[in-house]
């Protein structure tokens, strides 16, 4: 396999303390050795080995490419009249999620897998690397294990939603749909993803559904993650770190019990400063959950209705804006935090034998990313040693 | 000259309410021809005329390039560690305005030049068809005068703002500061600039001194801008409209006398969240100024220290999140809005007669520009009829 160095590189985020002092293992004018799809060798650019490729980063930064860990990307349709209105004061006899799940039921496969596609594309073009994503918008066995099979096609991280809300067809029995997620529909799902989910919310499940489905879901070998704590205080954070989730999702109310949960526990906390951003919610608060001790990850949540960016620059921006993270953090939080609540090892991070992904910024500095906000800084992109922006 | 249409166009918003319902007169299934740099033709796709090329906008939306109306981007050198020190809550004696000032005034012309010619070149392919430019980081005759004639070689549209700080080499007579940039500076400056600023606040210069300024600019044909209550309420926004200035920007602390003044008057109001979020402070508040009747454009106020972004799309966003603006009206005063703060007609609107400066959205509609915030949206820009992305 052919041998490519990238020299030059005037901040290098490797996530590796080994490498560099802190969190972030930064190394000034680095280079980085990449060797079919995984990284071979750091260092000092003036210590490079000879390769068969040398690529000059022309004096600007690298880091880890990207982990969204949370994104609902198997979708049809489009909601910007019911945005347009709410952004506007306007009322709207909104249908939110049934919204795109008529629309996603309606959709062929082949109309769906081009919408992921293009997404992915995108994500891709601001440095996410790694993506996962989620069914939840079929809520039927056909219509989500339709939704799994799509997503497996292109990202190792899928999760089973079919908790994401009582679907339309069981308004009247939400607990006969329990027993429908729990149950054939599982079934259906459990070979094509990887994690399970539900959305532990008022008007969604209650913290003994959401036990019951994820409960369900780890005897069948996928692990749980969890939509927690985002519209209002729940059951669901410390339910997550019970069950010994990867991850619990929003975390926007948490009490001090829930701090704590995530703080001794083996479960992130993953923030999603989009959702609050455009549905005008208050911003969850990072500083408390850094400062207790807990693992922070840095998510878009991409999806149709309360949160449609794609881009992890933007939510490190308001990170760093609105959330009381410092931009290392930010940083460290969209990549390693990213890999944490994905349990992954091999990704977000620069080191020998980790996955060769990585963004070069046009920029000196991974700092610049909450620095210049809104400005597309991705210059380009290798993912598993292909560049591939 | 060559003609050119783009059909197939989703949703066109030309800003000129003869062509369509409101004030963004959007043309629905659109097309436009282009004549040499001129707009030529507006209307249905399905009967546009024959051209010379044929572009198919493929169902995505067409918009107005944005007029930045306010920037500040003949400088040199980084202020990352500042900004980095800031947000981590840490202290730093940063020399804020100073740092840029000496290293603006170290820099060579050609690397002035190059930065200017770089921030341009990203501006544009974030849809900005039309950008002013100030002085202000020279503070000596000398300084000025280079950056306007650096500045005056890209765009039309230069701003004389010598009144930036007091000058730290008259810390101590700011009287004569004034009398320099009133004279011998003004003297050296006026043949390149169309427009004269001040920054009108405590710490930089107080209401007589910026009408002694303003006055003494107006008098060598410069038109009045102002620098006006952003950081505190102030004299600038009433100074401004009395001046018949083009433009108050920033309009953060407004009392009730500001909001009438704006509202009967021909002073725009131009607003900089760009400039709030990176200092984490208030928001303007545009739906006031908007409810009473001002004209308000928007724009990025471009700089290395407090607001380094150069992405109106990211501006729009914070208006339509922060500011109360709906998304049209965001959308119109980031194209309309900005060319009434520049006294254009010929540009921020799309009609036969206009300057050939358009924006073709990867989107079906303008109003993802704030329903998928940080995303980079803009697929193709024209200026004067040429395409530059
Ligand atoms: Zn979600
Ligand atoms: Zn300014």
């Amino acid at each position: 396999m052919a041998t490519t160095v990238i020299t030059n590189i005037s901040s290098l985020v490797t996530n590796d303390p080994s490498l560099g002092a802190g969190p972030l293992g930064p190394v000034q004018d680095a280079a980085v050795v990449i060797d079919g799809d995984r990284v071979a060798w750091v260092g000092a650019s003036s210590k490079a080995p000879a390769t068969d490729n040398r690529v000059d980063a022309g004096g600007r930064a690298v880091l880890p490419g990207f982990v969204d860990s949370h994104s609902h990307l198997v979708f049809a349709g489009d909601r910007t009249a019911e945005f347009n209105a709410r952004m506007s004061g306007q009322s709207y006899s909104a249908g939110g999620i049934r919204t795109t799940v008529a629309a996603t039921r309606a959709a062929s496969d082949e109309e769906l897998e081009a919408n992921l596609v293009r997404h992915l594309r995108e994500a891709l073009r601001q440095g996410t690397t790694t993506l996962e994503t989620k069914s939840g918008y079929g809520l039927t066995v056909e219509d989500e294990a339709r939704a799994l099979r799509i997503a497996a096609a292109h990202t190792d991280e899928v999760t089973y939603l079919g908790a994401h809300i009582v679907s339309p067809d069981y308004a009247d029995d939400p607990a006969a749909y329990v027993d429908l997620v729990t149950g054939p529909m599982l079934d259906a799902c459990a070979p094509h993803a990887r994690w399970v989910d539900v959305f532990c919310e008022k008007g969604a499940f209650d913290g003994d559904q959401a036990r019951t489905i994820l409960t369900a879901g780890a005897a069948r070998g996928l692990i749980p993650r969890v939509h927690a704590n985002q519209l209002s205080y729940g059951p669901g954070v410390q339910l997550a770190v019970e069950l010994d989730a990867a991850s619990a999702d929003h975390c926007t109310h948490l009490t001090e019990a829930d701090v704590d949960a995530l703080a001794n526990g083996n479960t992130v906390a993953t923030l999603l400063p989009g959702a609050e951003f455009s549905t005008r919610a208050p911003w969850p608060d990072a500083r408390r959950l850094l400062d207790a001790g807990a693992t922070v990850a840095l998510s878009t949540d991409c999806n149709p209705g309360s949160s449609y960016t794609s881009s992890v620059p933007f939510c490190i921006a308001l990170a760093v804006r609105d959330m009381g993270m410092t931009p290392d953090e930010a940083v460290w939080s969209a990549t390693a935090g990213g890999a944490a609540a994905l349990r992954r090892t091999d990704i977000g991070r620069i080191a020998p034998g980790t996955r060769a992904d990585l963004t070069l910024l046009e920029a000196p500095s991974h700092v610049h990313l909450a620095y210049r906000p809104g400005v597309p800084l991705v210059s380009a992109v290798w993912r598993s040693g292909v560049r591939e922006v």
